[in-house]
């Protein structure tokens, strides 16, 4: 894994387009939906396309990657900061084998 | 940027919690809708509350990461993948300062 | 506005393509968030398309009245019925000109 | 089913908080969009609460029905001839029984 090198990547690519000025976090946010959506739709009939998933996953990732950068935080410890509260909200003993929200535990 | 720590930070956490007969692709997918919304809902009405916006990006991105550990592949390496594939559709001359879609510029 | 006749249109609709079996009520609200997410594409970097945007919403209506038809509930009656429980989460007094969440106001 | 009462209900709960103000096109497609996700999260994790979905559902068709009223459309009409279309994309002899997108039937 080289976050770095995939940011810096994107960051080349939206540069090189003057795409910064679409990239308001509203307009990421948005995105980050749209894509979302496609990726959903691999499963929307009960069946499943991985590869066409994987795709898709790749455009949610991307946008999630550039709106992290715009906020001016790491993808990854954003990710390890919020499972701190999660495993408050959700203790193991609790949630085991359960998926249930955590206010119905 | 360390993924590794927290993908297996990640896989720690779920297995501890016996959740992994949850994470079906299709659940996951699922997921990463729902909290897309909510990160959406940050912006609902014109305003925007990033420090809001920063958590639910990390939920977003928590079920990436998990959806792509369950499709055997890598965040970045998909990411940099389809960056190639887009930089195809929206080579730089044509798509310099334009939101349009590729099938419109 | 004529909503027997149109439900009446889109079941004959389904029934003759033998779609019922897919019509889950998980399919449907999957299938909800599929296009709204296309429906908001038509405002993704700022703009508005609204041309596209009345079909799209057409869309989100036409699955919206078959998950309904499915619950076995009419689409105006929830409606009225959740505009009281709103109405009571956001009196006018509270809530006149202000966009937050009831429990911000 | 009287839509003309529904609609006229709801513009009147809007009027009375003056809230038209944050009922421009894009933020009700927004509010679409999380709604469509809440009423998801009913399914999150393979099980169903349909009580909830019937709440959730009642929402999206709420700024459904504003956006339509707000891009001066009938949701009924469009909902029809959007079907016209869709039928000619998804004719009865090549769809019936089949869930795939019409350009993979």
């Amino acid at each position: 894994m080289q976050e770095i090198s995939a940011l810096e990547t994107l960051r080349a690519f939206v540069a090189e387009r003057n795409w910064e000025q679409f990239h308001t976090p509203e307009n990421l946010a948005k995105s980050i939906s749209i894509e979302a959506a496609e990726l959903l739709e691999c499963f929307q009939w009960g069946g499943e396309n991985l590869r066409s998933a994987q795709e898709e996953l790749a455009d949610v990732l991307t946008y999630c990657i550039l709106l992290a950068d715009r906020l001016g935080v790491d993808p990854q410890a954003i990710v390890l900061e919020k499972l701190k509260k999660t495993g408050e909200k959700y203790p193991i003993e609790k949630a085991r084998g359960r998926s249930e929200k955590y206010d119905q535990l």
